[in-house]
């Protein structure tokens, strides 16, 4: 395909997505809910289908040589269907939240009414890698919001996004799904991601979900906003005055309850004055699952033969394994420069019983999640009570945190009187 | 000035701004109304000095040729700087939007508390042309709701910017501001704008004020979060059911009131039942303040001479002049199909005595603002009460219409518990 006709095609389905946001903004919670149930049947019915395409990307990734999680994560099997359509049931069982009053005032001097209220965003953009599943997952929560999609997966998946995607759209169609209201670009091409990122006058966001370079090339490229879901370097501070058991708690569970997900805990900051009775505790509970420590100096001296030496480096490193920089501080002010300084703005501890203390360091720390005496691993849109989640975001505009269905709408105000003019 | 020698003079105002940014988020209300009393106070102790370094601007305007309306807005008087202190003390009465509990709930199954709360965005970017107070009233909008701010004013007023950075940097010290919390870039050059536009490791959101062609070139650089204030290209939908006194008053003030602002009316649609009887009013009235009507064909046979035709183009135009096109249309479908398409997704209003026509028609306008029975020059912070106003946005992530102090925050989960792990 040549340059001009990729970007004839996806202007085609910007341009179509557009009107298909119109025709969704105006769909009732039921009529959402029949489509989103519709899907999920269909999505079972051709269980056998997608997972025969599946088989499909599953040899192309073997011939490639891709790793063994990596295969993993691509695999669909009968059971992974029906979990995604089961995911599909969940969402239509969650409220609405279009329509939604946020708020509402009268103003005095001359009585019109001002409504603020939760509308769709319009069209988003889904740019995503390696797992099927987000083609369905992204583009239910997005429809049960209102929105329009379009979805460009990597290309290790394309027969497997192809088959959900057709049925979706086949499911959808049957209980009154706008036509192009779900549209996958049929092609994995660089040029693909660069025509989504520059076509603003139809797209009104687009969420890149993937790895650093993908983020990056999406944020360099992108004329609308972006909602950026970047790494999670997250941290707990053991406090002066922790409960040391809890404390050694919290840290394991942070570290190693799932080592590989972007809410697990990379680097422990100690109080100097708890340090040298609560690090052997912790070392020995990490030992339980042979996490590597990496320490400071000051670390090293109480860990000895049991950490080796962090650099550098380290303090910037989302291991994303069992790993883990430890690094003992005078104090929560050198705590809490370390943690805006390194950390990535997703989740950040306070151990301490010392309520003020707690305070203080949540008032401190700019990230999305503080916690106080809390596993960081609680940062997620279903354990926050979401019902799902899109992703969490790490930009502080529009949506920060565990991104669900509220974060996927706008607001409109609605202005209601009887013929207030401004005057002269 | 090498490109080298810009980049590191605004790279460094970046990186002072995010320390700055952080003292800041620290900041009581009182003491940040402390800080702002002090500037406006400060600026009326300088208001020689300001007014003598716009004169410079002034006498370089004219040499430069600059039109009398361009020449007056950059004009400084000591009733204009008395009036930028009397804004600074007018925000100082403002609530404070930092802190504010935006939600909190308990988890059941595990008892952890999680809040959400207002937090500064951080390091704003304000690019803006002409206007000297915005210097101060953007500044002290960021700085009440928290956050650092750089200034890139335009070379046509930059002594009278410098004098009132000064002026607000000095008082606001006195009283506790944080060094580097206001920073203006002292030289107006393009590549100062490409440079703030990259640094989104500093720099939070950017806004520019002014017309088209500086947003575009903002939008194309910029790596961090734009908030956009484009055209307004506003109408007025005049339904079958509308009360055509109500309808000619609200069509006059919307158009005639001050023509020169986006909130103005474009564009006015008639329903085909009523426009015999209404167009003839409504030209009568324009007539009074010498509107010129450019009607479509049907528009045309009814008004005769009192209008002209109206080209494609006159769809798609933002006036800001005593001019408005008319289009007479068969339904409420039509009316909205041709505002979703031509509009802008600023303001658009119906005139009806039909409530249900009305709800219809909020719900199917993709606008800021839609109005029923209120003049379109109502969206305005100020007009819907937020006190003060950063300008209105035509986006619709983050902030959507009129913004004001809260649209200049941000949000952060605060999550409390005695030791909660995920577990297994």
């Amino acid at each position: 395909m040549t340059q001009e006709e990729i970007k004839e095609q996806v202007y085609t389905m910007g341009r179509q997505a557009k009107a298909a946001a119109h025709a969704l903004s105006l769909l009732s919670a039921q009529q959402k809910n029949e489509i989103l149930r519709a899907m999920a049947a269909e999505l079972r019915a051709c269980r056998a289908n997608i997972v025969e395409e599946n088989a499909k990307d599953i040899t192309a990734g073997e011939e490639r040589g891709l790793g063994v999680a990596m295969l993993d994560r691509l695999r669909l099997d009968a059971a992974r269907v029906d979990a995604i359509a089961a995911g599909i049931e969940k969402v239509a069982d969650l409220a609405d939240p279009v329509g939604e009053e946020l708020s509402s005032w009268v103003k005095p001097e001359n009585g019109i009414r001002i409504q603020q209220v939760r509308v769709p965003i319009g069209v988003i953009g889904i740019i995503y890698e390696s797992r099927p599943n987000v083609t369905s997952d992204a583009a239910v929560l997005c429809l049960k919001s209102g929105n329009a999609t379009i979805l460009r997966g990597g290309s290790e998946a394309i027969y497997s996004n192809r088959a959900i995607a057709a049925a979706l759209q086949a499911g959808g169609q049957k209980a009154g799904l706008p036509a192009n209201a779900i549209q996958l670009i049929p092609f994995t091409n660089r040029e693909s991601v660069a025509v989504m990122a520059g076509m603003d006058q139809w797209m009104d966001l687009i969420i890149p979900r993937g790895g650093k370079g993908l983020i990056e090339a999406v944020v360099s490229m992108a004329r609308m906003p972006v909602i950026k879901h970047y790494d999670g370097i997250c941290h707990m501070y053991v406090d002066t005055a922790a409960d040391l058991d809890m404390a050694v708690s919290l840290a394991f569970d942070s570290k190693t309850q799932k080592p590989s997900v972007c809410n697990a805990l990379e680097t422990l900051l100690v109080h100097e004055s708890i340090a040298a009775e609560f690090l052997p505790k912790m070392a020995e509970k990490m030992a339980e699952k042979n996490v590597e420590l990496r320490a400071d100096a000051c670390g090293l001296e109480i860990l000895g033969s049991r950490a080796q030496a962090a650099a550098e480096e380290d303090w910037h490193t989302e291991y994303l394994d069992y790993i883990l920089s430890v690094k003992v501080v005078k104090n929560q002010t050198e705590a809490a420069e370390h943690i805006n300084a390194y950390g990535s703005g997703h989740s950040d501890c306070i151990v301490t019983e010392d309520e003020a203390a707690a305070e203080q360091f949540l008032r401190q720390i700019d990230s999305a999640c503080v916690y106080h005496n809390v596993s960081t691993r609680f940062s997620d849109g279903e354990e926050f009570g979401f019902g799902a989640e899109i992703g969490i975001s790490t930009d502080k505009l529009h949506a920060r945190g565990p991104m669900a269905l509220r974060e996927l709408t706008s607001y409109q105000y609605r202005i209601r009187g009887e013929g207030q003019i401004k005057g002269n």
